[in-house]
């Protein structure tokens, strides 16, 4: 498949309705890890941003909800959601331009091209480790075809010295991604997402530098919903987090002590 | 220098005065972190316990001043904090045996022994890293004249199947000690310490399992103090961390979810 059909297609609004994205009705769609990998990265106007496997935008397309006049740049292995990626960054006015291709096999042009900021929101699950998803676009969104070293690695190439990698990930895999970084990024911080206050953390955003020589460094957790438990359907994030979803806010991440 | 003189050494109590250690006056002397590393080991009655780098026993003597009846053995490479330790596990009344060896070269007694849980507090500082300490005694045991790597391996190796290790060290070399588990030890949980809320964790603990096959966990932060910043002179720990350090009081870790 490599087109999505209309009737196929739903149009949701984030950050309050200032992004609009088209995203398949039954294939992989963007929820909140998106939004929050694009909240904690420092781009700045002018700066170039490359978002490997980008699906419908999500993330690369709040981002510049969040911070105008960036230079984005996608890579999307499935031509149906490049092709929805497109759409969506014209329809929302980004200057964004979505390649069609393997992340490992990236094409001369932009294997010539350097970054200020690298984002990526991986695959979660080890292939194998899941049922398998019966919808194709689904599984290879949610599977993992490419181990998530390559990500890094790639991630490492494509960055300009002292660019940033942010990267959403589940938690059980944060020591691949230390691993990963090992060699090729420096100055790793992680900032741990938790549900709920006293929680272990389900998702960690990466933050690396390229040539960064800072001590890694554990943050405290980001909370993001209210409470102890989930005790009533309907709304229950932290007014920050809110703030990040609704108002296009960015999470601070703390300075060096 | 094999033996402290008598004047050079002083007697402190732990756990409210349960335990008294002899330390030196000027060399490595114990603070919190044996206590808390000692603190967060499920060790039971009956079972073996090996420390690697017991200096003068503070975290095994603490472990066995929480849970009696434990077989305990400490492994120490500098003499004089090795005749510490036996004279502090005899003084406690503790079923303790110290050896004086490198950790890398241990004695063929000790390489046939496999032990229910062994436990590290290894030198926090990498070598060059900080400056040269003016006590050789405290030099080696801040310094990091064996890998990080080292000690895992070993530990590993020493552990019977499902036998845990617990660590504790600077959170900054969290990255390193993932890798070191790579390939040896399972079921990796971490435990970050952090000087109060909302800080960025200082300490980790690492629990890992020899044969584990659980997903790698981080927890929420356990919080040493009380309020956001250091207000009074004294005591300002939260009430969980006073039980621990004055009630011989154990860390709860969390359930599996």
């Amino acid at each position: 498949m490599t087109r999505f059909q209309a009737d196929e297609l739903t149009r949701n609004g984030f950050l309050g309705g200032r992004i609009q994205l088209w995203q398949p009705r039954h294939g992989y769609r963007a929820g909140v890890d998106p939004v929050l990998l694009a909240a904690a990265v420092p781009a700045k106007t002018g700066q170039s941003v490359l978002e490997l496997g980008c699906g419908a935008g999500a993330a690369i397309l709040t981002l510049h909800g969040r911070v105008s006049g960036l230079h984005l740049q996608g890579v999307e292995l499935q031509p149906a959601y490049a092709d929805l990626g497109r759409r969506n960054g014209a329809e929302n006015d980004a200057n964004l331009t979505v390649t069609c291709c393997d992340l490992t096999s990236l094409p001369p042009e932009l294997r010539q091209m350097q970054f200020d900021h690298v984002i990526a929101n991986p695959p979660y699950y080890r292939a194998g480790a899941h049922s398998v998803a019966v919808d194709a676009g689904r599984r290879t969104a949610l599977g993992e075809e490419t181990p998530l070293a390559l990500w890094v690695e790639v991630a490492a190439r494509r960055l300009a010295p002292k660019g940033y990698l942010h990267m959403i990930q589940r938690t059980d895999r944060l020591p691949d991604i230390l691993m990963a970084c090992e060699g090729h990024l420096g100055s790793v911080e992680v900032l741990p997402l938790s549900a709920r206050l006293g929680r272990a953390s389900d998702l960690v955003i990466l933050r690396a530098r390229k040539g960064g020589k800072a001590a890694f460094r554990l943050h405290a957790p980001l909370i993001l919903h209210e409470g102890a438990r989930h005790e009533k359907d309907g709304e229950s994030y932290r007014a920050e987090i809110r703030a990040v979803l609704r108002d296009g806010a960015a999470i601070p991440w703390p300075d060096a002590e």
